[in-house]
């Protein structure tokens, strides 16, 4: 297919999905009587159960399965914990301004778009732009501000709505600010991520895990991006679930007891090089990628198989799913290796889960700012002998030789690594004095023999102590959600053909309701019956919806199967009564006392329809 | 026992119950290592599956059992809708200003804080004085900013810790405020409740419901307060977690088909006349309390019942447990009842849930603000002929008689009383003229027969349009778990009788953790049969703790009690174990292959640990 015929499609079936969900209220712009808010979404009822359902399957999946620690943090963050993660200084988006009317643009977006509608709309482009087109678009993440603002001059780029000049790009930080308490001098932010609040209480959920390694801890709750201007729909949203892990390990031991049960599961892949070499995502033995170092360490191996299960078990499907591995200048540079679990849609391949080992970055970022030390300590059996590098400077001959810079030197050559002091140990021995890069003072300075003392000692250590690495798990609930619903959307004609009808093919623990109840036909007899089912429907805390309009039993099943809903219990006798399948509109027929206890079982995964269809007469319509 | 001694009491069981609380990470102080911020606190591990097991609960015996339709919607707030609702310019508290530090209190907590140390700790204090202190406590809420001021300043009261003069009373408003998007011209709050998002989609939730009437919608989620000087711990905190409902009826017909399956019970209530004559709360049957019309309604007499049921079934003691109904100075002028779920505990009574009748104020409120009409329709069965006031001004002589009054006169007219437009017209045809008082004018003006048509037609209609009401009860989340908390921490003395040993009796619905699992000693073989155990309940979905510590067992019992785990699995033979009860401390002995089954029966509600105690053999230690 042509690509223009092929976004075309695209754009069309994202409609009709889009059209469903607001149709069937699966979400609602937030505050909508009021116009709404860009980038601000409600869950409507059945959307807020598709996500109930999400969560509690991914605190079976996660929490329960791994023993993790689950904790609740507040939104609201004082400026200090994120001065202290970077968040302040880093969390930031360039942006352009319309110079008369003040409306704000993301720099990069505006670029985006020209080159994107340069390469598809014009058809004379000579050969040589649309390289240099292409090349903007491959390496537009990594642009300076100046060199976005360079572009956005040399192309003309003016604003969308006005064609007015555009300022120069400025960094626009992307959290809602706001201030803690009556005095306006304690100013807060709406966290950007939950992984914050678990990294602030380490020494506690440590203390908590009997002071042991590894163990992973857990949180679900908002979080919180002011957006410069929020795009494709749900996707980019201005407030948001996350459910994030920080599995805490010894950098020193990454290998993981359980891997073991997700060595052998294959999927799609994307290693760095096969990026950079211009080739495909391809199926890889899960195992084979840690035994061969595509993938750093068994436990983000592990967490990664992990999430493959999470993400088909919902409902994505494996073919649209695929992992794919940061590339160096995606990663920070603290980070071991980082993989973003990648669900293709509509919209491209969107990044919903990223899987980071994030050294021990976090904690040494916490303990340096709150002077507080965020580590872990292991107790040797008995005491080992260690040999210590030890640096006494002279403090009176520095002092008289830098006078004011004495410190400066003082602290750089305590900094000294073992190999750096050796070999000043070395020169001094020998010549009698040595250069020295003070780098805080930004000069080579000389230092004598007598102004340092370097030497090698054995000491008894009883433990060691060291920064825990972790690795980070954190879930898009959302984007995940929205995926979900495009690759669950389906159309298929009605029994007279007439109509294309559309049906969201959740699998049962997804499923927003899981069963509806038809009495056949307007009677107070089989109204009775429903209630009587819908009762015990309730004792086993199954959701229901009743519907006894007296619509007919086609356009009943129609409705319910666009809400995704994977059985029907139709009442066509006082003793005994349907259940529908939705996928395959197959019906068996089951006694009015047995029907709660079946549905339970097909819904919450003890059996599959399969399972129950050849234990009861199947009924034809 | 004498006051103070009783207060001392409490103070050290709250102290108890606090310790215990934050050493076993129930909560935690939020961001403890920059050295926190009041109030607000993190749910530590225990504490969020408490919650977590909470609001599953919830979700069953409210949304599910009612079928409830549940939102979730955004935080981030515009002002155009808390405008709307009030909170821009209501949701205040009174502030005082430290003239020279400028830190800040709330103006009624100083107050009350003098008058009550002046009761308690002066014993030279005359009658005459005395009686005005109470005065002054018992009408503390309903003192104007002028009247708190004026008493601040009599009384001579400084600021706590400086003694500096104060200013006077101010208000602050209680939103944390922010602003939405780049352009600074956006502002937006952070919700003070989650009921909003509910009654702006009240048109799509109405629709979503087959455009039947009556519903109830739900949502759980965090709502901010930006507290002036948070007190109370956990009771009072700058971000919390509600759980609201909105229930939507006809204001003609408040009565609830399922109003008879609650209207036997019998508890304490406190309603207003009692209150005001001085009496005590005393027990009431709920459906004597609404066919007395001590409860305005059936609708809302059913939610006092469901949430007695949910309180209690949580284990909330019910002799600690009130509803008080609202005098007529606290409850909005709008409401038409409105009764608090009170608990006792070391705090005093404390509001944990509202059930009000919010009448039809919140969705008019919305409705004009936005233009978009948020009604209900009943169609008649057939048209009925309903008589119809006709008031007609005629606005050419209204113009040449009141100039640029005329809108004014126009629009008095038009609003008129049947009762009053009918008197008008009598008066007319027998003087000719009659005097009228246009309130917008605040002057009485002579209206002619000429200027005005008054009639009454016979119309057919086809439905009624009407604004529903709402009945809302509101659960304050995190206050109701500070309460059970209060409520199942006991103590007992350790089995050597030298120690006091904290226990929570949570019923295990609640409880943090469901089991755990003991090896009697450290050896490979009971380890094997922990682990398989231990698999059993994951997949059952129940949470366990192993712990393979070689503590003592009596010191790992204690240590499990502590947490409120309701079972303790202690694998004391490879082929059968021993599940010990907490409360009872009674111990049976169970197959290895059935110990997670039978911990499932006891914790999903099938089975009391009474039902399966005769049914296996007891053990003793």
């Amino acid at each position: 297919m042509d690509p223009a015929q092929e976004a075309h499609n695209r754009e069309a079936f994202r409609q009709a999905v889009v059209n469903t969900l607001e149709r069937r209220l699966f979400y609602i712009p937030s505050f909508k009587i009021y116009r709404g808010v860009a980038g601000l979404y409600d869950y409507g009822p059945p959307g807020c159960a598709v996500k109930s359902n999400v969560l509690a399957f991914w605190r079976q999946h996660f929490v329960l399965e791994e023993n993790m620690l689950e904790v609740d943090c507040p939104c609201v963050t004082p400026e200090v914990v994120l001065k202290a993660s970077g968040h302040v200084d880093k969390f930031t988006d360039l942006m352009v301004k319309d110079e008369k009317t003040g409306t704000c643009y993301r720099a990069d977006h505006l670029l985006k778009d020209f080159c994107k509608d340069k390469l598809e709309k014009d058809p004379n482009l000579p050969a040589e732009k649309a390289a240099e087109f292409r090349h903007v678009l491959a390496v537009l993440d990594d642009l300076s501000s100046e060199e976005l603002g360079a572009k956005i001059k040399e192309y003309g780029i003016t604003a969308p709505d006005t064609k007015n000049p555009l300022s120069a790009p400025y960094p626009f930080n992307l959290m809602f600010q706001t201030s803690i308490g009556p005095s306006g001098v304690s100013p807060g932010y709406m966290r950007p991520e939950t992984a914050q609040g678990i990294f602030v209480n380490f020494k506690d959920l440590y203390y908590y895990n009997g002071n042991k390694l590894p163990f992973g801890a857990a949180q679900i709750g908002q979080a919180f991006r002011n957006e410069i201007s929020p795009r494709q729909g749900l996707l980019r949203v201005r407030e948001f679930t996350l459910a994030e892990i920080e599995h805490f390990v010894d950098p020193e031991d990454k290998s993981h007891p359980k891997f073991p049960d997700v060595a052998k599961l294959e999927f799609l892949m994307f290693p760095r090089e096969d990026q950079v070499a211009g080739r495909s995502a391809r199926r890889i033995h899960l195992g084979e990628a840690v035994a061969q170092g595509i993938v750093n360490n068994e436990t983000l191996g592990y967490f990664i198989g992990r999430v493959y299960l999470f993400l088909t078990h919902l409902g994505i499907d494996k073919d649209r799913l695929r992992f794919r591995q940061h590339l160096a200048n995606e990663m920070a540079h603290y980070a071991a290796d980082c993989w973003d679990a990648e669900i293709e849609c509509s919209y491209g391949w969107i990044e919903c889960v990223g899987i980071a080992d994030r050294s021990a970055y976090d904690l040494r970022a916490h303990t340096d700012k709150s002077g507080v030390p965020l580590v872990a300590h292991e107790k040797f059996p008995e005491p080992r002998e260690v040999e210590k590098l030890i640096i006494v400077p002279v403090k009176k001959e520095l002092g008289l030789a830098f006078k004011g810079n004495q410190k400066m030197v003082v602290e750089a050559l305590e900094a000294m690594g073992e190999k750096e002091a050796m070999e000043m140990k070395a020169t001094l021995e020998s010549k009698g004095e040595a250069a020295f890069h003070v780098c805080t003072l930004d000069r080579v300075v000389t230092i004598n023999k007598n102004m340092v003392s370097i030497s090698k000692e054995m000491k008894k250590e009883h433990q060691r102590v060291f920064t825990p690495s972790v690795i980070e798990p954190s879930f898009g609930i959302g984007r995940i959600i929205y995926c979900l619903y495009e690759h669950s959307f389906n159309t298929r004609p009605s029994r007279d053909g007439d109509e294309q009808m559309n049906f969201f093919s959740f699998p049962p623990l997804v499923a927003p309701i899981k069963c509806t109840v038809f009495p056949l036909v307007q009677n107070q007899q089989y109204e009775e019956v429903a209630r009587q089912i819908a009762r015990s429907l309730t004792a086993y805390g199954i959701s229901y919806k009743i519907d006894i309009t007296g619509t007919s039993i086609g356009k009943r099943y129609a409705r319910t199967d666009e809400l995704g809903v994977p059985f029907a219990i139709t009442v066509d006798s006082t003793s005994s009564v349907t259940i529908r399948e939705r996928d395959s509109k197959q019906q068996i027929r089951v006694n009015v006392d047995e029907v709660a206890s079946v549905i339970k079982e097909v819904t919450d995964g003890q059996s599959t329809w399969g399972d129950v269809l050849w234990r009861y007469p199947t009924h034809s319509s």
